[in-house]
């Protein structure tokens, strides 16, 4: 049916399970009708999908005000505005989580699930396509589900998906994978067929990935983040395969990985949320032996050569649901080197992902702490200052901890690295004063910091201080000012 | 040997493994005559135990300058006001990650390692005492044991322990524990005999619990969660045996297991870090049919009756390693109910569990962050003020992080219940102003958040007023002054 008609069936106050993570697999066509909807008849729903959306999609419904719940992630400017101004509630969950909550029943039933599929199978099961996501607990747990044939995607793409749905809690099941490349579950979403209440059809790719163009700042960090790791396998702890990879999506990420094809690393995997261009550069130059994730989220020249050549890569990649690429489990298990975004790090190694000034959020937590808590290194990447110098990435004391210090392994910047490892917290101070801050910021938070410690303390603070970069960016709009002497 | 002698086996700069769990378990007599030696012959060492010490020995080890670096856990008060001077080291560590921090090689290598024992088997196999710890894993690294057999310890105690060492996690072996009571180890911690480089007999009982006399904050609290977990039963999310449950050390915590003696609970399991009275209460009132932990910390009254009659329970218990108590995969996989204490809580619901006014350290994170972050439930529970209604536990912002609001589900103070499952953050602000602010902080902190969302934010703060109340604490001896209106 059209797509304005299966919106129809999306009544208000219904809660909706899209497909969708890292804007790929998502809804083309049924909720932007739904926004369209929505304009004039003012439905408003909770959506629930995998992770962020394409085509501005967020953005329309925000905009239209047919959001007033939206969980688990998004990366909507429009949308993003919206919440923080307070007129739609976010539920900024951990990527690994929602599937639990619902299944729990610590959120609401599922009314529908809207699904991105490559096909559907004669017995009801839908093949999806370019992201896994949560798609298979919203199936499972809809009452009606709204298929979209996205025609744009080959059908031949059915085989990557491994669909494993977890026991309740109280089932108390192992989640068996030891290795990377391990399958466990089935190639498509089991689908009840009674339950299909539409189907539509559509004709439209991806959103596609911002090309990383060559960035000075993500190749130092990329360059300090190697030979770290050649002093990690100097020293015995890793070997020329390093460990199964995760990295957060962004150029400083897709630099490391570019980094490691150019160097001398051999069969290396990926067991992480998004594959992303630098995935199947390292397929392709044969470094990479299998990569596991939830989503591709691809750049036009790469989802072209992807897809021109599947057969090349089908064997080497793997969609798992995000409850599975996310669990601690198998993060633990296999022994991972996270390599994650910070938005600011303080001098004592609390990580801030998500909030700007403590207040306004940026996109979310994202899948950042099942990794950064649960990885055998956990690393976080960050430029030292940004704005021309205005902000320094490093303070005092973050605005909003997402990680605490005992989830942070090593912090690194264009300036070095730290590596905290074994380290108490003045100690970790002087590492990361001493390798990771801005030359520009260097005094006022080395003297922040003397000062502290002068006061006293495990953790030595200043609180009347602790924002005062924060306090003369509101102020002058640079960090700069002067910090003021403690009283 | 005597202690003594055995103590002069420690050389100034080595690095040594000690049991002791929760003040049980420990090193009474070598521990002891090392902070003795240290007095004359300024030896100073890395001290890593398993968790906190009993009889004062963190203590006197502190004040004899032998220790520079103290991991994962301590809660002496003599050895805290050193911490806090800057004068000795304190790596404040989740208390699951140090097994495997040694084993990584993220840590130094053991020398020696101290195991109080109840008994040594004719292949040098050491019988454990009241905990295990990271007492496996010290045996394992170290280059030398010393091991203490404390015949104050019945030999009986032999077949409670289950000692697990998982294999380096690039073994990638699952943890296959699926009930509370399944062991998957040894009886007794193998040990080359080789490696025994003394024995020292002791005959001294582990530091008494302070036992919790009936404290009415604590019984307002335990009321209130009875009252929850029967809403949840009724809503079909739990059952009357409700989960295994994990319970911090302290009086609330120990008021809530008492009340579940009271109440129609029924096959109830703990699986937690420290057996304490309550669980032997709750195994003699037949509502408990199985406890495993780290440790066993009793008051002298509750040892004396166990160990009377300790054939009633010791196909009831299981002592494990605390990496094995304290690992995400069996926490998510038991779906195990969290209750652990804050020292202050946010009005967003993140909580500080260890620093007081950010930077002070009481004893430490322990083993909160583990469950906290694994957890079907994770209950945080603390009184809504102290010292006389002069501190405020709830407050704008918590001035340092342990447990970020994704990881807290439920606060509860004698005040009420705020359950922030499935809210935003500016819902969970109401949540838990509503219910669990004391009276006389009200109206100071819906001031402050209703200022604060004025100014807008996905998690309204006004940084220049986070702090308020701590400001005020520090300049009156009460947070109470007026909280300054934004400027």
């Amino acid at each position: 049916m059209p797509a304005r008609q299966a919106a129809a069936l999306i009544g208000d106050g219904m809660v909706i399970g899209a497909s969708g993570f890292t804007r790929s697999g998502d809804s083309k066509a049924v909720l932007a009708a739904l926004a369209e909807k929505a304009e004039h008849d003012h439905t408003r729903i909770t959506l629930m999908t995998g992770a962020s959306l394409g085509h501005g999609t967020d953005g329309a419904l925000a905009t239209a005000g047919a959001v007033h719940t939206r969980l688990p992630f998004q990366s909507d400017p429009v949308m993003r505005t919206i919440i923080n101004e307070g007129k739609l509630s976010y539920i900024d969950e951990n990527l690994s989580e929602t599937a639990a909550h619902i299944r729990n029943g610590f959120l609401p039933p599922i009314d529908i699930a809207i699904i991105e599929a490559a096909a559907i199978e004669a017995d009801g099961s839908i093949v999806p396509t370019t992201s896994l996501g949560n798609s298979a607990i919203f199936v499972q747990q809809a009452g009606q589900v709204i298929i979209e044939i996205n025609q744009a995607v080959p059908v031949g793409i059915r085989g990557i998906h491994d669909v494993f749905l977890p026991e309740d809690p109280t089932g108390r099941a192992i989640l068996p994978i030891t290795e990377v490349w391990q399958r466990i579950g089935q190639q498509v979403i089991a689908c009840d067929p009674s339950k299909i209440a539409a189907i539509v059809f559509t004709n439209q790719k991806d959103s596609p990935a911002e090309t990383a163009a060559g960035n000075a700042v993500a190749e130092a960090i990329a360059g300090h983040l190697l030979h770290f790791f050649e002093q990690e396998i100097a020293a015995g702890r890793l070997t020329r395969s390093l460990r199964p990879m995760q990295a957060g999506i962004g150029k400083i990420a897709d630099a490391v990985l570019s980094g490691l094809a150019g160097g001398d690393f051999e069969h290396l995997t990926i067991y992480s949320e998004v594959l992303q261009d630098s995935t199947f550069k390292l397929i392709e130059s044969g470094k990479m032996d299998f990569a596991s994730g939830s989503s591709m989220t691809l750049s036009e020249a790469c989802y072209q050569r992807v897809f021109a050549d599947f057969e090349r890569y089908r064997h080497k990649i793997l969609l798992r649901p995000q409850d599975i690429t996310n669990a601690a489990e198998i993060i633990q298990r296999l022994g991972i080197i996270a390599i994650n975004t910070a938005l600011e790090c303080d001098i004592y190694g609390n990580v801030n992902s998500s909030h700007i000034s403590g207040s306004h959020i940026v996109n979310g937590i994202g899948g950042s702490a099942d990794f950064a808590q649960n990885s055998y290194l956990s690393i976080f990447v960050t430029e030292s200052v940004t704005k021309g110098c205005k902000i320094s990435r490093i303070v005092p004391m973050v605005t909003h901890v997402d990680h605490s210090e005992h989830d942070v392994d090593v912090i690194v910047t264009e300036q070095g690295l730290a590596d905290l490892r074994g380290l108490a917290p003045r100690q970790k101070a002087e590492a990361i004063l001493r390798n990771c801050v801005h030359p520009d910021y260097y005094q006022e938070l080395s003297d922040y910091f003397l000062r502290a410690c002068r006061r006293g303390g495990h953790t030595p603070h200043l609180l009347e201080e602790a924002f005062q970069l924060h306090a003369n960016l509101a102020a002058t709009g640079s960090m700069k000012a002067r910090i003021l002497q403690s009283i």
